[in-house]
This record gives C-alpha cells, sequence and structure tokens, in this order.
C-alpha cells in the first residue's frame, strides 16, 4: 500500500485496522499527484469530489464540522512519499483555523493563550508553504512586538500583544497577497493539498530524489488527519517511545515526553525532554496504555518499533509509528530475543542484521560519552574501521622506533605507499591527508585490520622535520597522544577510553543461523601467518587469497627482496633468492597449519618489482652503500624496473615468463611448505596455485607447466606426493571474454574484482580517490565501484566467463577475492552469478558469511531450516 | 589439391596437365600420411600396393626399371605439405643407386666421376635421412680423404679416392647400423617414404608448424620423380626463372642459371651464376621452350612465376614453380599490365597488392646499392617506415638549433615522451635505445610521418655529455651524419642516397581499382593543418580523430598550457585559457577549410594533464623561473597533476567534468572555427565531437550538455547556427558492455582500439615493449595486439557494443581510430564488424584504402565492378 499512500499513509491505515488510536483521518493517493502533474498542476475533479466524501466522513466520524464555530474539525495535513525522505516534505498544522473557529478551540480548550498561539502558527506556516511568504517575515515581527513589549527570554508575550501580533501577521499576508488571508476552511484545505502536491517538484526535493535515487512516479500521497494537541494545557504532552532499548536491546520501553507541548517543540529540542517514568507517574492510564499499545505494535510489525504519540487532555494518540533504528549490539539483541519470543523466525531475524553492522561490532569502540566529550583536531573519510590511540608519529621510522618499546602509535602521514607498510604494520591507526577510501594507506589498513582515516586535507599541516603538526591554532607534537575513530572519520586530542566487542552470545547465535542457510563459502584474504588466524578465528572457512608478495613487507624482507632486485652480482642474488625463499616457506608452513586442511590458494607474485624498490634517489644509494653494491649498477637496474603505468606494467604471470627463476623459487617454496605441514600434521594440505593477471591460455599453460615441473621436482626429491590444484585470477578483462579457452587449464577461476574493475573502467584506484567522490556527488556514479561490485559492467562481463568457463569446465571452481567481498549488496550479486566462494579480508568475514545467508534465504535458494 | 598432394605434388600434376616438361613422376597422398601415423608409425598395406602399382606406371613411362642394371630408374623422393615450409622439410636424390645401377649411371653419361660422385652423395644423405647417421660423419671421411691426397681447394679427388671414399662410406654404415647399405632399391624407396614421413614429427618440423600456425592434418606428401641432371656434362645445366623482372615488374625474362651444375649448387651459391642470356647463347633451343614454358606457366597461373629448370643433356626440364616474389614496384606494375593482358580483372590485381607493399611505396628509401654498401652502426626494431639521413643530434634543442638553420638531423635518445615532441617534429629520423613499435618514439614518428628504430639497446653508448655516442670500436660525434632506415630497423654511418616514391601512374590506377570495390570510408587522423593536408593528399574522406590537445606541442604553445595549469593567479589562468583558445580556433578553423565539407571529428581533451608539465624539477624550476610564478606553487599544482598511473588517471571527459571551463574553452574554440569556416568556404562544415574515455551515459550525458549549452551560445552570438555530431570514444571496456546505454545520447561510437586493448590486456603501450615481443617470440601472442586487432578478446567486446548499440540505435555510425587501422587483418575486421570507416595515420591512408577494398571484395560484398 505504500506506493498508493506514502509510507505514512500506509502506516496510518494499518494502524487504524489493528485498533491503535490513532487520530482518525483519510489519505488521498499517489494517484492524485500523478494525475495533478498530468492536468498541467490542477486537482482533477474526480480527486476534488473524493476529497469532499472523504472530509464529509471524517466531520461524521469526529462530530466536528471544518469551519463550524461551535465544534470545528481542525486538521493536519501532511505529504508522504512511499519511501521515507527524512523531512524535506511539508506539513500543515491546524488547518480549519479562521477567525470564527479560532474562538470555538479557546472555548473548548478553556485556553484563550493557547488558542491564539495556535492561530499565529497557522497563519504564518500556511502563508509560507501555501502562499509563499518567507516563514521569517513573521519570526521578524514576532521578535519586534517581543522588543516593543520589553519581553526577556523565556518571558511569554502577553494576550493583547498576542493579538496584535494575529493584527500584523494578517496585514503582512494582505500587503505580500493583494488579499486578506482565507477564512475559508475547505479553500484552505484544497490549496494546502495542492501546495502540498507542488511540492514534489519542488529544487530541493528532485534533489534530494536523485540523490537517494527515488523515482518520480509514484508521487506523493496527502494525509488528511484530525489535530490532537500535546499543548492543551497539564492534561496533554508528547512523545516518542521505542519498544526496546534502542541501544541494548533490552525489552523495556524507552523514550522521551514533554508535558504541555507540541511534536515540534521536542524535535527542535527547545525544552528538555523527560524520561518516560515521569509520563508513567503523571499519566499512568496513558503511560498503560501505551505500554499496551506498544507490544501491539511489536506484535503487528515483529520488529523494535519507534512511535511519535500526543496525550491531549488524558487521551493518548499515537500519531505515527516506524521501524525504530539500533545499535548494531541492539540489533542482534532484539533479533535473537524475537525468535525467543516466536515473533520472528530465525530467517527472518538473520536478514534483520545489516552486515555493515557487523563490522561495528567486531572492532574496538570508543566510549561513546568520551568521545562526545573530545577535541576534534581533524575530520577526513572513514577509511577503515575501527578506533585506536596511540603516540603520535609521522614517519614508519619513527612508528618502528615506539612500537618496539611497546607504545602503541598513530601515524600520521600525507599519504602512504609500499615502502610504508612496516610502519603501518607497527601502527594501531593511520591517518592521511591525501587518498580515499581505495588508497593505499586504506587499503593497507583495512587487510591489517588497522583503523585509518584519510582525506583529512589542510585540517592538519605536517611540519618539514616531521616533529609536529599544526590543527588551526593548535600545535601537536610527536609522541603525544591522540585517537581516531575509523568509522566516523575522525581524529580527536588525547586518550579515549576503549570498549571491547563481545563476539559470542547473541552474536554468535545470530551467525550460526547464517551459517546454517548460507550455501557459498567465505574465505579469508591473508598475506601473514597473523591474518590467516584472525580469518580462522573470524569464521573463515579457507584462505581464498594469499597474496606471497605480501609477505615481503615485514622487516628485513624487504632489503632481501631489494638485494635480489638490485644486485648484478648472480651469486649474490641466487643467495637473497634463498633467503626469501627460507622465509616464504616458513610463513606458508604456518600458514597451511593455521587452516588445518581448509581450501588455500596461493596467488604467485603478483606486484610491479618497483614496488619494492627504495623510493627516492637517496634511498636508491643507502641501500647501495649499506650493501655495497655499485650505485651505478643498482641505479640501472632500478631504472630498468620502474614504469610509467605500472598497474599496466610488467607484474602478475608477466613477471612469471619474464622471471622464470621467481615462479620456480615461489613454486619451490609453496610445495616444501605443503610437504612439511602434510608431514607435521598428518592431514592433507588443501592447496591452490593460481597465477595472476592472465590474458591469455598460452601464457597460463606456460607457467602452469613450470610450476608443475618444479612441483613434481620437490616432491619427487622429498619422496612425498601432494595434492593440489592449479587456479587463475580473472583480472583482466581480456581473461573473462577468453573465458573458454582459459576453463581447458584450471579448476579454479578466482575473480580479482579489484583490478577488473580498475581495468574495466580504465581508472586507477590510487589516482582517482577524489574523482570518485565527486563522480558519486554528482550522481554519475551510483556507488563507489571499487566497494560495490558494478552489476551492469564489471558483472556482465562476468558472467559472460562464467558462462564460458562452465560450457568448457561445468564443475569449474569459482570465487572472488576483490574489495567488494566485504560488500552486502557485492556478496548477494556474487551469490546470484554461483560463486563457491568469496573472499574477503579477515575482518570482514563475519560480514560476509551475514551477507551471503542473507543473499540466499532472499534468493530463496538457500539452505532449508 | 594441395591438400591432398601437397604444394609441390600439386604443382607437379597441374604442370603436367599442361604439358610443362616435367620429370615424370608421381605423389603419395596425404592420406598416406594420416594413416601413417594412425597405424602406429607403419605404411598402410594399400599404401604399399598403391606405390608398386605408381612405380611401374612410372617405370613404363620412362622405359627404365627400378635396379636394372642396364637402363635403370633414379628418383628423387620429396616430401611437401598443403602449406611450404621453407626447406624443413627433405628430400633425397638419386635414389636406386646400388653397386649395379651406378654403373649403368657411368655407361649412360659416359662419366666416372659423374657416377661415382652421384653414388657417394646418395650413401650419405639417405644414410642421414632413413639410417639417422650424422652427416658429418661422411663429411669427415671426405675431409680425411683430401688430407691423404693432398688435394688444395678447389682440386678434385682422383677416381681411386673416390672409390676408396665409398669404401669408407659403406664401411661405416655397416659400423653404425650392424647391417650394409640396402641394396634393394624397393626397400630404398619404402625406407625412404617411411623417412620422410616420419619427418613430420620431427621436433624442428613441429617447432616451425607451431610458429607458423600450419595444423598437424593432413600431414605430409610424398612425391616421387625421375631424376634428372644438370651435372651430366656440358650440355647439362640448370637454372631459376622468373617470368618478369621481380624488381620493375617489366616483361622479360629475369633468372640465373649454371652450366654442368646441379640445383644444390646454385643455392649454396658456390658458383656464380650466369645470366640467362649466356644460356640463350650456349642453349638456343633449350632457352626458346624456356621463354615458351613461361608464357604457358603466366597463362595458367595468371601471375608472374618463380620456376626451377633443369638441362639435361639439351633437354629441358622443369622441375618445380611457385608464385615469384617481387619488390612493391613490380608488384604494382605486374598486376596493372596482367590486367592489360586480360589475364586477370581488376578485383584479381586489387587482391594481388599486399597492403603493407604500399607503405613501403609511398616512404622514401635509400638506393638499395649504396644501403648494401653502408657500414652498419646498429640494429634495432623497425618502429616507423621510412628512410633518413641527417646530422647526429642527442637531444630536442641540439635537433631545434640545426634544424632552424635548414639542415636535416637524425636524433638519437635513450627514449622519447611528450616534451621531446617539438625535437622529433623538427628531426628526419629518430632512433632510441628503448621501446618498441609502440613506444612514444614510435607513434610519434608515424603519426608524423619520420622514420623511426627503436630497440638498439647496447648497441651504441650515448655519452653522458649528450655530444657523442660510442658503437662498438667507434665513436660518432654529434653533427656527423648518419642514415637510417626504418623499414629494416637499421642504422647506418654517412649518407646514402634517397629514391623518391612514385605515386601516379600504375599506383594511382591499382588505388582507384581498389576504391571502385570498397564500401568502407577511410578517414585520418590528423592533429594539425599539416596532418590534414597530408591526409587529404593520400586520399582520406575525412578527419576520424583530430585530437585537440596534439596541437598543444608546437613550439610556444605547450609553454601556455603550462601557465594555464601551474599558476595558481586566475586572471593569469584565464588569459593562458584565451591564448590556447586562439590557438586552437586558428588550427581548427585551417583543418576545416581543408577538409572542404569532409566529415571532421573533433576528439575533446584526453590525454592527462600531467603530460604537459615540464617533466624534471630542474625544468619546473626554470619555468617558474621564466614565468615569474613562486616555485612553491607551481610544484604544488604540478604534485596536485601527478599520478601514478596516468593512464588509468585523470584524462577523458574524466578532465572534462573536473574541470569544465575546460570544455567549455576547447567547445568554444571548435565550434567559433567552424562558423568562420563556413562562412569563408560558403558551404557547410560536416563536425563532430567527440567525447572521449566514457565508462557511464551519466558521465557522457554531463560532457554532452555543456558542449551544447556552450555551442548554443556560440551560435546565438555569432548568428549563425552549424549543425554538429556529437559522438563518444569507446576506449573504456566497460563502456562496450553498456553501449545501449550510451547508444541513445550519440550519434557515433568510434572506437578507441589503442586504448580498448590497453585496458583489454591491463597492459600499457609505454611499459611493455619488450615484453610484447617476447611473447611473441614465445609464442603466446601471435601478433602484437597494438598492431593487429585481437578478434578473439578485444574483438568479442566491440561486436557487444555493436550488438549492444545498434539494437537502440539502428543508424548509430561507427568507426575506429586506433593504430590496428593501418593493418590489413585488422581492416578486415572492422569490414566484418561493418563500421563505417576506419580512420589511419596520413601515411597509412592508401594502405587501409586497399586493405579495405580487399576486404570488400574477399567477402564478396564489396560494390560491383
Amino acid at each position: 500500500m505504500t506506493d498508493l499512500l506514502g509510507e505514512k499513509g500506509a502506516n496510518l491505515a494499518e494502524m487504524m485496522k489493528i485498533g491503535i488510536p490513532v487520530p482518525f483521518g483519510f489519505t488521498v493517493s499517489t494517484e492524485a499527484c500523478t494525475r495533478f502533474y498530468e492536468n498541467g498542476g490542477k486537482l482533477d475533479p474526480a480527486v476534488h469530489a473524493e476529497i469532499c466524501a472523504k472530509v464529509a466522513e471524517l466531520e461524521n466520524v469526529m462530530g466536528k464540522r471544518l469551519g463550524d464555530s461551535e465544534n470545528p474539525l481542525l486538521v493536519a495535513v501532511r505529504g508522504g512519499a512511499p519511501k521515507a525522505m527524512n523531512g524535506t516534505l511539508k506539513t500543515i498544522l491546524n488547518l480549519g483555523l479562521n477567525r470564527d473557529t479560532v474562538g470555538a478551540l479557546e472555548r473548548m480548550t478553556g485556553d484563550r493563550r493557547f488558542a491564539l498561539r495556535n492561530m499565529l502558527d497557522f497563519l504564518s506556516s500556511y502563508s509560507s508553504i501555501v502562499l509563499g511568504i518567507d516563514e521569517d517575515r513573521f519570526l521578524a515581527l514576532n521578535q519586534e512586538k517581543r522588543r516593543e513589549a520589553g519581553a526577556q527570554d523565556g518571558d511569554r508575550l502577553s494576550l493583547e500583544d498576542l493579538q496584535a501580533l494575529e493584527v500584523s501577521y494578517r496585514r503582512l499576508i494582505v500587503e505580500e497577497t493583494g488579499s486578506p488571508f482565507p477564512e475559508d476552511p475547505l479553500e484552505q484545505l484544497e490549496e494546502g493539498m495542492i501546495a502540498i502536491l507542488k511540492e514534489w517538484m519542488a529544487p530541493d526535493v528532485i534533489a534530494y530524489r536523485k540523490m537517494h535515487q527515488i523515482p518520480d512516479e509514484p508521487g506523493i500521497a496527502v494525509t488528511v488527519q484530525a489535530m490532537v494537541y500535546g499543548n492543551a494545557g497539564s492534561s496533554s504532552g508528547t512523545g516518542i517511545v521505542l519498544t526496546r532499548d534502542p541501544s541494548s536491546g533490552q525489552k523495556r520501553l524507552y523514550g522521551e515526553f514533554l508535558i504541555d507541548a507540541k511534536g515540534s517543540e521536542m524535535q527542535k529540542g527547545i525544552r528538555s525532554p523527560l524520561d518516560l517514568s515521569i509520563m508513567q507517574a503523571a499519566f499512568p492510564e496513558a503511560y498503560e496504555r501505551l505500554k499496551h499499545i506498544c507490544e501491539i505494535l511489536e506484535r503487528q510489525y515483529r520488529d523494535l518499533q519507534y512511535a511519535e504519540f500526543t496525550v491531549q487532555q488524558g487521551k493518548l494518540y499515537i500519531l505515527q509509528t516506524r521501524r525504530g533504528r539500533r545499535t548494531a549490539q541492539a540489533a542482534v539483541k532484539t533479533a535473537v530475543d524475537l525468535v525467543k519470543e516466536e515473533l520472528i523466525d530465525r530467517k527472518t531475524a538473520v536478514l534483520r542484521i545489516d552486515p555493515v553492522f557487523i563490522e561495528n561490532l567486531l572492532a574496538p569502540r570508543f566510549d561513546p560519552e568520551q568521545e562526545e566529550e573530545a577535541v576534534t583536531i581533524a575530520q577526513g573519510i572513514e577509511a577503515s574501521p575501527g578506533c585506536a590511540c596511540g603516540r603520535l608519529v609521522f614517519s614508519p621510522e619513527q612508528a618502528l622506533q615506539l612500537h618496539q618499546i611497546g607504545e602503541p602509535v598513530i601515524l600520521v602521514q600525507k599519504e602512504t605507499d609500499a615502502d610504508d607498510l612496516s610502519g603501518i604494520y607497527a601502527s594501531s591507526g593511520i591517518v592521511t591527508q591525501r587518498g580515499g577510501i581505495t588508497s593505499h594507506a586504506s587499503g593497507a589498513a583495512r587487510a591489517m585490520g588497522k583503523a585509518c582515516v584519510t582525506s583529512v586535507g589542510d585540517d592538519i599541516e605536517i611540519a618539514d622535520d616531521l616533529n609536529s603538526m599544526r590543527a588551526g591554532e593548535q600545535t601537536y607534537y610527536r609522541g603525544e597522544y591522540i585517537s581516531i575513530n575509523g568509522f566516523k572519520g575522525c581524529v580527536y586530542e588525547g586518550q579515549i577510553r576503549m570498549i571491547p566487542p563481545d563476539l559470542s552470545g547473541d552474536f554468535g547465535k545470530i551467525m550460526g543461523w547464517a551459517d546454517e542457510f548460507r550455501t557459498m563459502k567465505v574465505r579469508t584474504n591473508a598475506n601473514t601467518p597473523e591474518e590467516a588466524q584472525q580469518g580462522a578465528d573470524f569464521g573463515a572457512e579457507g584462505i581464498g587469497l594469499c597474496r606471497s608478495e605480501h609477505m615481503f613487507y615485514q622487516g628485513s624482507r624487504l632489503r632481501q627482496i631489494q638485494k635480489m632486485l638490485l644486485t648484478q652480482d648472480p651469486e649474490e642474488k641466487q643467495e637473497a633468492m634463498e633467503e626469501i625463499k627460507r622465509i616464504q616457506r616458513s610463513d606458508f608452513f604456518d600458514i597451511f597449519t593455521i587452516m588445518e586442511g581448509l581450501p588455500v590458494s596461493v596467488r604467485l607474485l603478483d606486484l610491479p618489482l618497483q614496488d619494492f624498490l627504495p623510493e627516492s634517489d637517496a634511498d636508491l644509494e643507502d641501500f647501495a652503500k649499506e650493501e655495497g653494491l655499485s650505485l651505478f649498477g643498482v641505479r640501472q637496474k632500478a631504472d630498468a624496473l620502474r614504469e610509467t603505468n605500472p598497474m599496466l606494467g610488467q607484474r602478475g604471470c608477466r613477471l612469471c615468463i619474464m622471471h622464470p627463476e621467481l615462479t620456480v623459487m615461489q613454486t619451490e617454496a609453496i610445495i616444501s611448505a605443503a610437504i612439511e605441514a602434510e608431514e607435521k600434521m598428518g592431514r592433507q594440505v588443501d592447496l591452490e596455485i593460481i597465477i595472476p593477471l592472465v590474458i591469455s591460455v598460452h601464457e597460463l599453460n606456460r607457467v602452469k607447466d613450470l610450476v608443475k615441473k618444479t612441483a613434481d621436482r620437490i616432491m619427487k626429491d622429498a619422496g612425498h606426493t601432494i595434492e593440489y590444484r592449479i587456479g587463475t585470477m580473472l583480472e583482466v578483462p581480456r581473461a573473462c571474454m577468453r573465458a573458454d579457452a582459459l576453463a581447458g587449464s584450471v579448476d579454479t577461476f578466482s575473480f580479482g574484482t579489484n583490478d577488473l574493475t580498475q581495468m574495466m573502467y580504465g581508472l586507477s584506484r590510487n589516482d582517482t580517490a577524489g574523482l570518485i567522490s565527486e563522480y558519486m556527488d554528482q550522481g554519475i556514479f551510483p556507488d563507489d565501484p571499487f566497494k560495490t561490485i558494478d552489476r551492469d559492467g564489471v558483472g556482465k562481463v562476468m558472467e559472460r566467463a562464467i558462462t564460458l568457463g562452465r560450457k568448457v569446465k561445468p564443475n569449474l571452481r569459482l570465487g572472488v577475492c576483490g574489495a567488494q567481498t566485504g560488500d552486502q549488496r557485492s556478496v548477494e550479486f556474487f551469490h546470484e552469478l554461483g560463486m563457491n566462494y568469496v573472499s574477503c579480508s579477515p575482518f570482514r568475514v563475519p560480514v560476509a558469511r551475514l551477507a551471503a545467508a542473507q543473499a540466499a534465504i532472499r534468493l530463496g535458494n538457500g539452505k532449508e531450516e
């Protein structure tokens, strides 16, 4: 019904149906809006007739009549769209008031001031919405009168002043429109409705719709409801209620209340609202009724509900209800409790949890009270979730130094790159001036589960000597404590207390239910034994992407890689390679044993080699000096590796082919580690070797042959055969279009949706964070395609690849390991595509588990309860 | 018949049919080969029986018998594949010789030495091919004998020595095989045929097939032919003949002849062959017969033919014939002459010209004699066709300096980039140490029609002071003359004389015929009025791609761009923009008037802005100083523009959106130039504005709206309306998959196959020239995808885009403007796809015209003659 009646109207109709005491009323459906615009901005005669009939009905039910000088019907007229539009649509209250009926209102309430105030409010709001007079003009008259009267803040105007004000209001209306204020309530109603219908095409409402992708049709519905007054004296009041505690999820009424007040007063926060216990004391009967109604609402909507209510002279009215917002914790508890209360089933409970909440639950958080009081230093983009406190540092070296003596650090830099990884690793949180959610800092932080705020821009200015930074008037020195909130993109002064996450209890229950319904496996991207362990702890069913090169970023390892790449002496190169192999083998061994026989997909070297080089020329000089290498030779080697567009350069299987010795070294490390792990565990390692960045099947076969030959040799030498699969990354668009050719050579397609998106869009993640956010602001991109998979473009070639691949090999295994695997809508799409698994960063594993379960439930092809 | 009989066998059968005197023989078809391998390497009994029958027939025709001690039949046994395999397949001559028949041969020829030599040759070649004994072992025996005999070079062994040698040959055979040499000619024949069939699966033959993509089946055919001897005394001889002069195409016999010699002697070049006029004098009868036979061959094959012949004791035999190789000039003249002689029609004539030849014809060339004698300095990759001589320079500044005083220069650099363009423009030829055929130097040189050699690597070493280079022992100084041949990738010492191209006459005739049959339009890529003129001269039917940013690379223009990008003063920026607009407007005006109403597609700014920046930090400093700008500010601006992967960064329509002022400026320049041109010419400009690098229709519409708004304003101000179309580049893979969404907003899809290939492959043209050539060497890439369109990958998304686009807009105009438009196979594919036009660099226009005509003729959907 929401399409026809709007959200508010439909809710109202439903509440009336189940006997909730709402102010009686009716809704003119969205069809009237459509016809209004088809008619060139005129009310359809049929609609006009319908309104008259509905008004008559309302008059009968209420026993009041519009414009009746004894017992007048006063109404509220509200616009409502099928999708809530967060206060962009207008409401006219007290419609029906005029010179006559205002007297009746006074008589009914026995409160002249009340009647006059309502009249004034109606005059100004109607004039602003319907007659187009700026509301500030009325406000100015009001101020002027207060000045004349010498009223101080908090003083009320006298009745005479209010009367005089009404005169000036009416004079202003005549001046502006050339006619007196319309006294006929039916005219007021029709013009009011037209004005609300016209709002639908107001520039700011159109802008809001565009931004939230709400279609123009169906348009707006208009609800006409009898007025009730919370400000009709001391036996009246207004409030909001939630059926459960929205912070904890505990089952108890939660809300706020104001005695003798309009709803708008609470919204505007002019008066401090009271706890519901005050209401219980003041209006015990209304309170009991509210409690009962809350139970009805929960039974009806089977969820934590939010409601706005008014008590008019002791009688309770519910004005509207909707699903109540809640914290992650409350969401989980409520879902579990509602299952216990047999209001919802487990599928519904699983569907109720927004996967984004899960991420919130998993990351350590600040004590909200302390955070509120903290001084904000800078505001940026929420690049990686989590909260962290630590000592301020401005370089990886400073970070390592403090980290080594056990101090938590927050690394603040202009931006980060591969050279900074050991520094990032040593830090509890990262702040950068540049880059967005897909910048290097953000990616690295997410992968390592560190909080990160990027794009703080000019909020801070780092001193050249890297010993302090300025933020506004304030200077913060290296070593001082700061705190960052990666959920909000905030950087604070000092230390804020942390609250640990609770992963057992209700959370565990929900995740368990999710796993029951889920059909798609969830693995983790893990590059180190630590990450593998984290992933496993979060319930990963294997490793979908182990980027072997990421192992190199720790401590002295990078130095070995650099030696291998930059020395011109074959023996030294060989030594460095042996050392790297030893390190890799040991890491792989740990990873295999941690995963205890769950699948592990190891990707061969993918990064451009230049990413491993010392960054500046000075660094290169230092390196040559320290390693005792010829600077000329080192420079020559480094120059040969540098590329103008490294993302499109010599990386992935191109490296495997151009530098077969690297392929051999890596295969030796992987296979011998697997042999060792099998021997130690006494069980099989489920190993897959993934060949990245493949363009053509010839490339793939070339590398596959070398891997097989090497593996055969190692296994023969060890006298131990292990089983392993070969997979390929589908990340180059051409590979997707040639998937039929590739499928014959592999067991698995692993879609690398980061690179695939990058190449499908011709858009580098590193260089265009600003562009992407600008495009989203302008509505060019509905989403960041690196965060939410682009179904229409990238998705189309993925579909094509799957169709082509499965035609050749029906049991082809399919997985995804891009950053989108942590995103709900993307996971749903991957489920639809029939992926066997998605693989995401450890901290996203529960998110993906939940999202995959929801997709399975929604599409009705999940496992049965 | 070639599939069944192989190329040689089929030719032989055909020659026999038309009465050419060939040594009589028969061919065992490729079916026998297939069955041989199906039988696990044994001759099929049916094949055996067939051979016996055919031998009997041959014996009857020749009146000789295999093994007959009086009149023995001696045969040559040759393998032949359906496709010529350039000497990889073996031949056994003199099969049938044994202790008996060698005497008969002596008696028949009266030449004991001749008989003995043939016996020795047969023993060694049969042993090597059939018995698997290394031929060098026989050569060693021969050498030993010559040493024993004290024979000097040129001395002949005595008859006794030859006899002794036969004894040692036979002894070696017994030692190696355990059996004496097979005396039975039928056994020799069968074993010989089996050996030749086995050759088909020899590793080097398999490798050859792989490299040339020749399938395994049908296999090899074996031709058995009676031996004829050119070395049977002074009335015998051997030679080759071409039916026309292969250099000029003139109709006269052309060839070489040796008296008393075997064909292999001529091939080995041991003796200097004689002109055919000597043959005419020595063997007048055989010569006349040869002349007559050449006419028959031309009538039969309707083309310039090559033939090998032998005169045995005065009697002429044709051994084989094939299409004769010829120069570009000869190809054109022959094709035109054959039409005049009514041997072929004009379609066939057009098909006869290899489009690559056209390019050869158009570029100035070196005098071949002088080139042969020149000293080679370095050898690299043929990056841009053409020959050039000039003074050696090592920097753009040096190039400009000499160019300004009218001296031709050859620019030698490590590599080039956008900053060097003015230097390249000033040079006659470019040599770089790095980069391949798709490097910056190569692309720029091709676009400007300059000769270019890249990848000379370590052949040269440029001195740090840029005043000389070393090549081996030699040093070449700045200002010295060098010459480069861009067809061959050669760099020579000194000056070599040039021969101008002849574009009229026969060339003009062929191109005219091609245009008659062609259906796809050919336009040119032209960025300047000069290039537009060149393209028009070469017959371009419009400009398919005018890259407005390329206009900026001349002289002081770049400086204006840099000022616009780097100044922080809005007024200065505005001034620079006005100046750029003025320059662009003037260039566009010239281009529109040169094209005289032919279509002109102008692409909006596409390059990353950083490409326009001063390269080094020092350059940046100089720039700031010269322009009086703050170095700090300039650096800040420059830093903001630099990107890690500029090809995937802020370029194309992304710039148009992020910097709308650039879009407005360009549109103003284009539209006002078009108005001016229309007013001057008194005819319409056929203008299209192309929006590049589009990802999504929202992007496209945003830019389109801005272009339209600006154009409307300019036209209104001028009081002159022009018609123009809007097109978009399809170069981002996503755009192809979303072509249905895009088609509604544009008139034209222009496929930018350079970027499209780059993104489909995830492979940057700039960084991977070495990789691509390595991949081609290894057989991973069949072709360079930047040279020949990749049908299977890139082609598939193009097809998809066309299908989607035409579904929405059936009359959508389609064009291609990547580098592949100058390539024959690519043009054929574009024709198949139904493109309306291709657009290539000016010098490639005739190539594309011809290739498009050939595609139309081959696919049978060209215009009728």
